[in-house]
């Protein structure tokens, strides 16, 4: 990157899909002069509006995210998309043909898709897609939609950042209605169930509702949206329920502190922080653990116990005395 | 813990259940005391068979670990057992039941098995389960069984520590033997096929054949085993193949270093004490993250930018001038 920060900052924020995409690239390593653009285009950040969608697999995640894009394009808004791929070795085979089928707005400049791998990430997934995000946000993507392929907490956690989260499940999963409860409620701020044409549809809803009732008098309320996604049913339904959800101030007990923060815009700041730190930590620990071979021998041979080394080097890269 | 630390891993060590179930909690929460007890528990460590088990959902992990149960028990020995939970709210359903089967070994008192959920770990699964191994391993557990349930990255982590890790599969799940490959070779020892008088087994086979053939010549050798584990079928064999892999000096390349330590056990070692140093910088973030709230304002309301924040966040909590 041999371009000043500030220029480069100032051709990305215009639009420059190639510098913007390279950027993205020097941000997963780390690279300073990235992190110098980024300070550049952070003030910018705030305007886009980001969309979490997560869901079983199989559940028709990518094709309510195509159809979302197309609407929202059809409305003249320019869409950044954010898809986050597999965590894991184990995952299903028909992730690729869904990510081609999006891959048919790739040719229209208001949309711009980046795939994020979960492996292989310097720092971890959040960190990366926060990055990402940011990027799309200061170059006036009106949504940054943050789609999860995978299951791992990571991406839920990922999900749950954005402005608004929305989960896709589908009808006659049978236990699987039961096993998403606990952690996604949670989570989401507009449910969907998709492929709603199918046998079990109402089941499902009721379901749904039926978990959603158990959070007792306090809880925001959560809209619950039928789709068939590939016909683009209910899909401006959809659109409706978070444009409502956005209305609605986002949660009852989301209202702004004196400086005009909401509490989920700060744990969102909050959350960027400390991967950002935590980041830096990490790689503070494998310049430690390198610098210290010894050590590791020690603790394999058993001559050391692991705390006693921990200790030693958490006290080679912090203050204390 | 009004213990004396010693005294207490005497009485762990010496197998007293109850006392070891606390210690495993108290890890849990990162108690002084907890870490006390390790200190002394852990010069008794390196004796039992650290042995991990990952692959599909729904490939019948756990049926395969509760048929090796029974089979170590028959030999006469003592088996403890981590059983690590979902990662994501999006598992299937199936999971109870076989746990509950699993249990049915919980009156043996040859037998210690311990759930650890996913969720709410401070500072991560690889730790928690490390210290659960450590604790069990010196508690005189001939072999412990390292089994996860979910397929998130950190499982596989996880599982790839252990001194062999054996990863199942079933036939008849089309391209998701294709999607397997990537991370799976990388960590297997021993491929299971299990579930394999279903049609697609003989295919399964050759499939995982041809995968590994495509690594080279310099790979180590890894043995494809055929089970029917709700029958018991092909277990025995299993159990061979792991001790073939154990005999064989773990990989071709896995020799001692002049202090005697394979290259295996410093990685485990050394991945040991990662997960400390990173876990207790984590928590020193939080710290100064809890001390610094108007630096998460100025982040959400973009005066600052995460990354300078980030960088005060650093020097406030290393030495750094």
């Amino acid at each position: 990157m041999a371009n000043d920060p500030a220029e480069l900052a100032e051709r990305i924020a215009s639009g420059d899909v190639r510098a913007a995409a390279r950027l993205m690239r020097d941000l997963d390593d780390i690279r300073p002069g990235a992190i110098a653009v980024m300070k550049h285009l952070y003030p910018r950040t705030g305007r886009g509006f980001v969309l979490g969608i997560t869901g079983n697999p199989g559940a028709g995640k990518s094709t309510v995210v195509d159809a979302l894009i197309s609407l929202y394009r059809a409305a003249g808004k320019r869409v950044g998309v954010v898809a986050v791929d597999p965590t894991s070795p184990f995952s299903g085979g028909a992730i690729l043909g869904d990510r081609i089928r999006m891959q048919r707005h790739a040719t229209d400049e208001g949309v711009f898709i980046r795939s994020l791998a979960t492996r292989g990430h310097l720092g971890g997934l959040s960190r990366s897609t926060g990055e990402v995000v940011a990027v799309l946000d200061a170059m006036g993507y009106d949504v940054v939609i943050v789609e999860t392929v995978g299951v791992g907490q990571d991406e839920v956690d990922v999900v749950s950042q954005a402005e608004c989260a929305v989960v896709v499940t589908v009808p006659g999963m049978g236990d699987e209605i039961q096993a998403i409860k606990a952690g996604i409620l949670e989570i989401a701020d507009v449910l969907v169930v998709n492929k709603s044409d199918r046998e079990g549809a109402d089941r499902a809803v009721r379901d749904l509702f039926a978990m959603l009732e158990l959070r007792g008098h306090d809880a925001a309320p959560v809209e619950i949206v039928r789709t068939v996604a590939t016909s683009g049913k209910g899909i401006d339904e959809l659109a409706h329920a978070i444009d409502r959800f956005r209305e609605r101030g986002i949660h009852a007990s989301d209202v702004p502190n004196a400086g005009g923060i909401t509490p989920r815009r700060r744990r969102r700041a909050q959350a960027t922080l400390r991967e950002l730190v935590v980041d830096r930590l990490r790689r503070a620990t494998d310049g430690a653990l390198a610098a210290r071979p010894e050590l590791v021998d020690e603790v394999a041979a058993r001559t050391t116990d692991p705390y006693t080394a921990a200790d030693e080097l958490v006290r080679a890269i912090t203050a204390s005395k």
